[in-house]
């Protein structure tokens, strides 16, 4: 598209060579073909060396740019439309079943859902109105999908899972798989344990609203739910134990985990690589802070903890500090003893 | 089913309203229609607070219920009496090569096997007597699994996998992916070092009994076999590098990593998140704590450690200490000063 | 094979009895069947101890070995040619399409490509010249996917994902998925906070002989591209979050992650399960140790950081000190404090 059609589009004006756009990108990572943008003079040299063929750019923006100019009243604003002019387009999912799919005559599919190729749908699932179930998913037996729920490709719903309405769940989820649970007994005049498999009886129920990432894997309950909340958002390769209970409208981040058991109130947010042990409670509005590890209940009187085990910034700040400290204090000790001596003389 | 049925069923006496149950849970966690539980009295809070719609408790409990009552011997045992009433029916699977699934001529399947839909078995795999493969599972040639050996749907087994008997694969898991191995060698005048693949010759051996969570990747050997010994148990998201060694018995908690060449011995426990260097060896018996790095080997002297680099629980007690210890010497310091300065006048 | 037909296979000479050889392993982990290998005299006690049935060994070997010895001029490289033979034969995957697999009439399908069982390719993508598609693979629309690349059964690739040419995507990769992005709004009078799901408008593009390990997760850019540069390489369940931006000839170990929109140089290695956070630069050939947590930009001024959050090594090795430099502290003030006291009488 056009630099000037651009212009055009999005309510602008156009300075500079008429040049070709392709898509958008950041002012770092653009190159030939690429529209960027900036609203605020702080990155004035992010706009100097970039390598983007056209740059939007607030009206009073006075620092030049190396390539041509888009002004327009509200860059950010504005690149996102253009985002979404170059964004490929969002795949449409005709309602229908594929021919490939099998859906067991006993499940009952709701009006206007897709069902994709090699999609299978067991015996006694239900599928609500408007729900996208891509490509070689797996909906187990008596599983309930909500309605306008869209699975992508390849995820997995074991036997029983429930899945609320408008959730949207990415490649290769696993919902119901079977919690880790084992009961180990050492065996009397044997050097090795006897491991048995605790029966996993229960099910996971996911609230309306949820999102969960790609490969993210959450555990069927002992007994009773794993239960993730409405409105949770769930990052790629996160671990929720069986028995978890996330209350809703709380965040986790890529890559932590759940252990089984824990309680997460409302509203929070753990962050990346963070670890929550099991059999506690986290309050209403923690935030857990990236790579933490919380071995125990949070009352919510500390509204932010990090380290490994989990303390307050002021803790974990103060800890980063005893380098500095100690080697004051040895310098210190030092002079005293040196002090001391010359006393005695 | 009405609470009075359930009573019936469980060999216990009902007090109070012939409420429905369709469910059961933890007290915590309970919500109307659900059964709970509680056997110590201790748990007295919770079990006033409960949400359920009846609770199942010891002949002897006299602290009352904000529900109706199930008085039962031993309530853990009849409450997992009840949820196997409640539980999800488990899909049967029944024998039998589903018309979709696609088996080489030349695979050697058993009596009794079960193969899912869309199921791709290649030439020369070998399944055993009463073995199940899920729909959408992918057998790569000259594999061999074991009898009753369970692989839940989407399941991948690259070429020359070998799992065992009465093992459990749940969805997602990867074995034999090549190991992580490359050459980079500095090019003589470029800035850009040339980069080349080691070949990964080596297969994937898991022994009986094994259970493997969602999502878990075990790489191919090099050289040799990637080795899980038997009745070991693993968790979700977890990464076992190539040529790792895991003599049996153990335990590997969800998203925790074994690097290449590694051995873990008999009955050891890797907690959750922990990651266990390369060319190591981990003695019989040892337990990696949580979200713990090990750097090198460990000879069985401590049964547990903790921590990144891991040490014994009691050194790592004592590191969360300093803080306490530095803020006192701290203060005794100044003391001392103090009066070495009063001294000197 | 014999051992005495292997000999001749690897220029070598056979000491002993001519066993049967059916596999290769290293020392340690050799059994019976296995041949092994060793050029070091440092490891003596290995070969000494090995169940191998036949060990490789160099002329000038004189320690023994407890089975038949092969005698070659480089057991090394002689081991890697008995590995081939033994290894298990990589499947032949001819050009093709598998009559099951479903194939949009608009893609454009190179030549010499194989498409496996069960495959999707959607409408507009672009697969070259001898790329293996392998079973249970999903192609999104508009994807493209370059010259020799080979992608492993059950990878999805959502819409308008750039694959380079000579890539490897092992099983369970996941390109495309949605960053996470949300817009978190407190709601006047509510306790609960509208949260709404940021459109993720931009794309995956991956480099020219990349290799992606087996159920890592790259997250779409929210505008523009998360780009992973050529050469690299990343390993199992690994997460790069959207508008990650790897520059090339770089490797990210098992379980890492790197947040939204960071900059990865070239050259870098970032280890097992570390984490780096958004929004900040990983400057060209700089080492990020495992499960370093890195908060903020790195100059390259330091070539390793390790711990988190992440330091020197220098630093790093300092901290773990403090326990001993504190408990030397202590007995000095204990002693300074006697001293002082002493010396008032």
């Amino acid at each position: 598209m056009k630099a000037s059609e651009l212009a055009a589009v999005l309510g602008g004006t156009l300075e500079g060579d008429d040049v070709e756009i392709v898509a958008c990108a950041g002012l770092d990572e653009a190159r030939k073909g690429d529209l960027s943008f900036c609203k605020d003079p702080r990155h004035v040299k992010a706009v100097q060396s970039t390598k983007a063929s056209a740059v939007l750019l607030p009206p009073d923006w006075s620092d030049g740019a190396p390539c041509p100019v888009i002004r327009v009243a509200d860059p950010n604003h504005a690149c996102m439309a253009a985002a979404k002019i170059f964004a490929p387009p969002e795949p449409v999912r005709e309602p229908g079943i594929h021919p490939t799919a099998l859906v067991d005559k006993s499940a009952a599919i709701g009006a206007g859902v897709h069902v994709g190729a090699f999609a299978v749908i067991e015996k006694g699932a239900v599928v609500g109105d408007g729900a996208v179930i891509e490509a070689q998913t797996f909906i187990g037996e008596n599983c309930k999908v909500g309605e306008r729920t869209h699975i992508y490709p390849q995820v997995t719903l074991r036997e029983g899972t429930i899945v609320g309405s408008d959730c949207i769940l990415h490649c290769g989820v696993r919902l119901g798989g079977d919690g880790y649970g084992f009961n180990t007994t050492v065996e009397p005049g044997s050097p090795l344990p006897k491991i048995e498999k605790i029966p996993q009886l229960g099910i996971v129920e996911i609230g309306d609203g949820v999102e969960i990432g790609s490969n993210t894997t959450i555990d069927r309950a002992r007994i009773g739910r794993t239960y993730i909340g409405p409105m949770t958002k769930i990052d790629n390769l996160v671990q929720v134990g069986h028995n978890v209970k996330v209350k809703g409208y709380s965040g986790l981040i890529a890559q932590s985990g759940i252990a089984g058991s824990t309680e997460i109130g409302y509203g929070c947010l753990v962050w990346a690589q963070a670890g929550i042990s099991g059999h506690i409670k986290i309050a209403d509005g923690v935030q857990v802070g990236p790579q933490a590890g919380v071995p125990q209940s949070l009352d919510g009187s500390v509204k932010y903890v990090i380290g490994a085990p989990a303390e307050p910034m002021k803790d974990f700040g103060g800890r980063l500090l005893l380098p500095k400290m100690v080697a004051k204090l040895k310098a210190e000790v030092k002079e005293l003893k040196e002090r001391l001596a010359a006393l005695k003389k």
